[in-house]
This record gives C-alpha cells, structure tokens and sequence, in this order.
C-alpha cells in the first residue's frame, strides 16, 4: 500500500488529475456562451496546524484564507466577485474567536468588493476555513503561466522571503490592483502569484511555458535571505515575465529580477544553475 | 467562553451571517449584467466521521461528496456546470483509496455534464471533501424556498427514511433531471433538497414562506417508517409546493404529500402539531 507521504503532495495530484484537462493555472478560466467575460473559479483551503499555528490572531487567520483566494485572482489579472467559506471545527472551538475569524475574513472581502455569498459550518477535528472563489475577467485576456518566452524580462511586485518568520503570510495585500493594472496595460506575457517561494514558483512558468531562466540575487528585493526568498514561500506578491518595460508613469512598484531563456526548465541564480528544493505537502 | 457545543450549528452559522445578505437557499443565485442566465453557487463539505464512516466503499464516498452538491443544483431547477474539490487527508491516507474515491466523484460529475476544473489536495488530521460547484439558471426563475403559498400542494420525488441505514445516502441519484423539468414545467412555487429530513426541511420552506402545513403519514412514500421519513435526513430527494397538478404525461415519480396552510410556520401531521426534532451539528 502507497500513502500520501510515500508518494507526496505533486504526484497524488498528478495521479488524481491525469483524466482531468490541464489544471495548472492559479485560476481555472472558463469562457461562458454569449458573455463578454470569461468565468474564473479557484479554491484554497487553510488549515490550523498546517498553514496557521492555534496561536495566531484570529483575525489574521481570517484575512489569510480570503487573501490566498484574492491572490489566485490577481494571479490572472481578474477580478473576483464572489466567495463561499466551508468552516469546520471541533465542538470545543471558541464562538468568540470563530467570529473574529469571519471578520478578519468579511473584511478583507469588502476592500475589494467581493461578496460572501455561502458557505457551511460543520463538525470536524481539525479547525479549517475552504474557501472557494468566484470572478471575472475580458474574454481571453487572462494571463496565465504558458506566454513566457525568450528574452522577456522577469518581475515581481514587492520584497521576499521570511513571511512566516515576520508574520507577513497573515497580513500580506493580494496584489488584485496591481494584477488588474498588469492585465489591462498589456505588456505582461505570464503571470502567477509566489505562494511556494521564487524559485519553485519560477519553475511553473518554465515548465508551462517550456523556456529558462536567469536570475540576479542582487536584483531580488528581500525581506529576508536570498535563500528565504527563493523558498520560504507564502508571499503572495506577483511574479510576472514582461515583452517589454513599463511604462514611465506606472505607479505600481515592479522590481525586475532576470530574463527568460530559451534552454527549457533551466533555471540559473547568478550564471549558477539552482538546484530544486521546496516545501511540499506530505513529504518532509 | 462559549464553544459550538454551548450553541449549536445554527445559532452559530446566524450569528457569523448577521452581517451578510439573506443566505437559506440551497444555492446562492446571483444576477450577471448582461447574461441571460443568473449564476448559481454552492458548497457542501464531506467529512469522515461525520458524513460517512470509514468504512465506506471509496467510489461512494466520492459519489456523495459530488451527489450533495449537484442536488443543490436540483433543488434550484439550475443547471451545474463546473466543480472544485479540496481534498484534506493525513499522510497515511491509502493513494489508491483517494483515487477510488476521485473515481467515483468524476463518474457521477460526468453522468451531469459537469465538469471538474479545479481543487486542492492538503495534509490534515481527517479525511474531507469540500466541493464548491457553479451552475446556471435562466435569468429569474430559480425555484427558491420563499414562494410557497397557502393552498399549495406538497410533493416529494421519493421515497424517503432510513437512507443512512440502507446506505442509500452513499448511492442516491441527485435529482438534477428532475428539477429542471420542474422548473420548466412553471408550476412549481417553491422547491428545496430533503438533506435533514422531511419534518426539518419543510420548516425552512415554511419559514422563508411565512406558511404553514399539513401533511398527512400516510400519503408520504417511505423506504423505512415515518418517523425516519421526517427526521432522518439524507434522502435527496426533492421537496416542493405546486399550484396546480402535474400534467398528465408527466413521467417523473412525484408524491403529494400534503398542503401548505395559512398559518405561518405551524406543521401538522395527521392533524397533530409536529414537534421540532433534528440533527444538528455540534449538538447531540
């Protein structure tokens, strides 16, 4: 018998999604009969013990497992409209603190006009938010992993690393403005959000995209080590490839780290190729 | 400090949605500028020890988890189109056992036209499904729990009781085909899905109606005795208030049951007032 820790996290899926069409995306982009916008649909659970400790503010519990959700949309440069949360808790779980969650939750929500619409209460062992989310984007332009390609510059929207040590992966902004703005000026080729760290998360594009990567560790704005940016994880900034520069006014802050290549799935830190290494579910 | 325990599932699910917009409906039905169909969402988690044991055979356990989310659909006469899944388990979780239970979620999703566009797989202390689905309705004519009115017939789809014994709430069929034809057919006033019992569930309908009812023992189809008919739960079958009879070629089983009365919320059987009693979760 194989288990889940046998195997890990990105074989299981792989296994279980074989049938599937492709999911790779942060969003799945639906295009909808007779409408001017392609349906985006995502889901993120968050789980105490696994992406929260029992002690954080409940608040802040609240605003990361909207926030996960809100990023997969600026993922896309969409726009989200709806959210459901499925909570579930143990029988002893602390009204006062669930309540607090919510808010932490409905707040968060309400800055970018995203309405909590359903969702479900249940018994269960484990303290958990699955939130699943509903949005929008102009038919055919959302920006997905695959259009990166040679000689593209490569960006991100703000510093990295250390965001569990700081606690910024319970406080962090999704980046939907600036994922709105990227989409609609039109000069970004793929775009993703950093939930596993740089350099894991650079590799998705590579291998959607079938290109290589250089990157500067002097280029890379940090908010820790370069190693804890490459793969601390849980940004939730946006790393995008660009065909050119932005323009002159662009008031959003963009830090150009490296470049596409044409050797597929090579990656290179400093002129060094960078070996794999990355959290993973299941395995330790 | 109170705990869920202290105040139980509904109390607590009121207390987080104080804020939000009227939520009761098995889905939530929204308005799309510009779209000839209204979009409908829903979610609905299955957690082992809860909603099955661990026992059951895997492909069923994925044909609930799909089963309960399509029959939100059937309860709104809507249309499902595209699911997501998060999958929680431990480590030790048995690989070809998840792909079982991903076999038996897939093949009832396909039975529906619906298709699997996304999901999560996340390590946890119990084995869950949250599945999140997104349908379609044409514009202003989901059949909502609100529109039931004095005079009205009520009708159920299906025998009802003992689905847990049986094992009938692993195996149903949701009863999607059938609600669409009973939206269409236009005699339909008010609609909703048997998950907590005849007795439970025609106290929302009478409560979003500001009705009463009668319904009579005898005329309510049974695979068990009475008393599971109304309190047991998990029959999945269709329960709804019409103005008119049926048309004579309609080919789909439909029991009448009773009649919806003018005195709001009071529910007799037999003549009898009927005493609240139901599951509920976090309450023993």
């Amino acid at each position: 018998m194989k288990t889940l820790k046998d195997i890990g996290e990105h074989n299981a899926i792989a296994a279980l999604t074989a049938n599937l069409k492709a999911v790779g995306d942060d969003c799945a982009v639906l295009s909808q009969e007779g409408s001017l916008y392609d349906l985006v649909l995502t889901s993120d659970p968050l789980i105490q013990g696994v992406h929260f400790t029992p002690d954080a503010a409940p608040e802040q519990i609240g605003h990361k497992a909207a926030g996960r959700v809100l990023s997969d949309f600026a993922a896309m440069g969409a726009e989200p409209q709806y959210l459901l949360v499925n909570v579930v808790a143990p029988g002893t779980e602390n009204v006062e603190r669930l309540e607090k969650v919510y808010a932490g939750f409905t707040t968060l929500c309400e800055r970018f006009d995203t309405e909590v619409v359903g969702g479900d209460l249940s018994e269960g062992p484990a303290f958990e938010l699955h939130v699943f989310g509903v949005g929008r984007v102009p038919k055919g332009t959302a920006l997905l992993r695959s259009g990166a390609r040679p000689g593209d510059a490569i960006y991100v929207t703000g510093p990295l690393g250390g965001a569990q040590k700081s606690g910024k992966h319970l406080t962090f902004t999704p980046r939907v403005t600036e994922g709105k703005w990227l989409r609609e000026c039109g000069f970004v080729t793929a775009m993703m959000d950093l939930s596993d760290g740089l350099a894991t998360d650079l590799r998705h594009i590579l291998n959607a995209s079938n290109v290589g990567a250089e990157i500067e560790s002097d280029a890379i704005p940090l908010n820790g080590t370069v190693e804890e940016a490459l793969f601390d994880g849980e940004d939730f900034e946006l790393l995008f490839t660009a065909r050119s520069e932005p323009a002159a006014d662009c008031d959003i802050p963009l830090f150009k780290i490296g470049s596409i290549t044409s050797e597929p799935e090579v990656l290179t830190l400093d002129g060094a190729v960078l070996e794999r290494k990355a959290f993973e579910h299941f395995k330790d």
